[in-house]
């Protein structure tokens, strides 16, 4: 929703859909810039803003283009009506900043879309059973409209400037290949992974309540892609349904500590007490001495870093170690669970391309690797190539 | 509330009051240019945007001001919360653009200023009974400040970038006084006349529930203007309190109507009907033939004129005329009543200025001439000198 052309460009094509008798909750984001401008007024009157406030002031993008996302609607005929989240009582907890859904009031959203065919919906906020306004964090808008989606059940539709989701990124991988379907499994792994078409949260829901999901480009009629529970039976199954890369990883190690449980019960316990997420956790044990490697995201470095000494200060020995330039590069699929011999494919793959592998993890339906930052796009390349993912291009 | 600066210096101002015990409601207005950029988005995606939808627009400009200023002041230590239409259970009526407070929830906003000292409200917007979001119109946010001094039974100040009352507009009389009091009754007559300090609609409330009104400069520290319901006793009562203009007026004439009463009803209704305001409403008989005048504002006149002449169509024979180019002169003064002769000086000096009369009106505490649009500056200076309202100055 980036301008006003776009928002009337957005009704002319819900227009016709409400005339056909379709009936439609339209979940809005904030326009363009709007957010960035709203943090920077926020930035010139306090350089801590009150998480409370700093939720009040940014609900107010998601307003604004519902607003007249409503008005263009009514220009066209369309007696829509906006709903911010106090008039839809969409309840979520208190977590300023990212709060998640709790509940939301359908009764009163299917007895106006029923007489007016639509409701623009305000995305992204909330109201906490106090009366307070929240907002639900990166993606929020996606995640606003797949609870609606489930509560009222039916489908869900996102657009947005990502035609749906590829077999890999297009910007690494030229002949990447836009999917038709995907589960919602694979989305997860690929979310989590660093593909950014669907926030993690709302899949989840959509996981949760058998939402069917659907996500395709705002600006052209190209055809999308469909997040399911599990693909048509009709569909032959790939093995890798994706390949990702993920930069924005950095490689924390810690050599030489006592090699007991409870030293590292402390040094995950206390590193979840600061909100950080850590991942490709690997540990090897030696002479009752432990070497323990995990990632961070690359802004949680510091604070793992001081959590770490922290924690260690008791003992002796340790050295903290950080690889600033790694990047993770994963397939995902759910064909892997039947299929024997991917990993090996894998790993040949990244051997043919001559990447060195520092790490590796896999889950049921996900391997990953953690190689240099700067083999991140090679990598990809040749994996997308031995699991055929890409087509041939001039590229 | 222009900017972030003025922002953070407003919480400057209130901050050594929180600290001495002060508890307040600060109603804030949009900043700057908020709302006339939103009426621009609005614009752009519709050619009569719904009032509804207007509404729901309009009033994020308060939200995001009141955000920032609590934001502003909890950076400086104290702990403020900012409340919407929504939080405050502001209820008003259910006419969007223009609505007029009904009621507000004075409990939950107490016992907040209790605890924090401050709640920052938004002003200008309301809640209907349905959920629906409103607006106050023009000088809203002063209409919200006194509903809520007038349930809190507290005292109201209004900080704008008008320093106060004065006995005539400074732009027009350079040596125009400010006044210490003005009665509600001389307010409400000047507001009406064109004098731009405070809306009609917040010294009405005012006035009906003997709020403490009090309006002053945002920028300085100089003494404003007490709005009281009696000047104090110690107070010489000045004949005449203020001299105004209002120059957005064109008078309308009806020339050679039948004389009878229905006629008169038939046409004012119309005009009522359409929403229009009319005043200085003058008749003339002769041979069984009326003949009428009245002032609209500019904007009004076009269909006002179309009004008319659709009442008329039935009768033979009348003429309308418009004269484009009219101001009203007006002098108030809670003293005329008991004053004889104000009128005789009224004239007096727009004789002396030479200042052609093509109107004239009166009620209990005020006397209005219509003049010629290019003269009314000089009528107004004349009045000024006459009722001794500005002081010498070199200009």
């Amino acid at each position: 929703m980036a301008t006003p052309e776009r928002i009337r460009s957005i009704a002319e094509k819900i227009v016709p859909l409400v005339r056909q008798g379709e009936r439609m909750a339209v979940v809005v984001s904030a326009m363009g810039k709007t957010t960035n401008s709203l943090l920077d007024l926020a930035g010139n009157v306090a350089r801590n803003p009150v998480p409370r406030e700093l939720d009040m002031l940014l609900s107010t993008g998601e307003q604004v283009t519902a607003a007249l996302l409503a008005m263009a609607l009514n220009e066209a005929g369309v007696p829509a009506v906006s709903y911010n989240a106090f008039q839809l009582g969409m309840v979520t907890t208190p977590s300023f900043g990212n709060a998640r859904v709790v509940d939301l009031n359908v009764g009163k959203l299917a007895k106006e879309l029923e007489k007016r065919g639509v409701v623009v919906v305000t995305g992204f906020q909330g109201v906490t059973e106090d009366g307070d306004l929240t907002t639900l964090g990166r993606g929020g808008s996606d995640t606003s409209a797949v609870a609606i989606a489930a509560k009222c059940r039916c489908r869900c539709e996102i657009y947005s400037d990502v035609a749906g989701v590829y077999t890999c990124d297009p910007h690494v991988v030229p002949g990447a290949r836009k999917l038709e379907y995907i589960t919602c499994d694979e989305m997860l792994e690929l979310a989590a992974q660093g593909a950014k078409v669907l926030h993690s949260r709302a899949v989840e829901i959509a996981k949760k309540h058998s939402v069917e999901l659907y996500c395709a480009s705002t600006f052209s009629a190209e055809r999308g892609t469909y997040v399911v529970g599990t693909l048509p039976e009709w569909l032959e199954q790939p093995v890798v349904t994706g390949v990702t890369s993920d930069t924005n990883q950095m490689k924390v190690t810690v050599n030489c500590i006592p090699g007991d449980t409870a030293v590292f019960a402390a040094v995950f316990g206390a590193l979840a007490d600061k909100g950080i997420n850590i991942d490709m956790i690997s540990t090897v044990s030696e002479n009752g001495h432990s070497h323990l490697t995990f990632t961070v995201v690359d802004s949680s470095v510091r604070v793992a870093r001081e959590t770490l000494e922290g924690v260690l200060s008791r003992y002796a020995g340790w050295i903290v170690g950080v690889d600033e330039s790694v990047a993770k590069v994963s397939a995902v699929g759910v064909g892997m669970k039947s299929a024997p011999g991917v990993a090996a494919r894998f790993f040949v793959a990244l051997d043919k391309a001559g990447v060195r592998m520092v790490g590796t993890t896999t889950s049921e339906i996900k391997i990953s690797a953690l190689v240099p930052r700067d083999e991140a796009k090679r990598a990809v390349e040749f994996l997308a190539k031995e699991f055929g993912l890409a087509d041939e291009t001039d590229d």
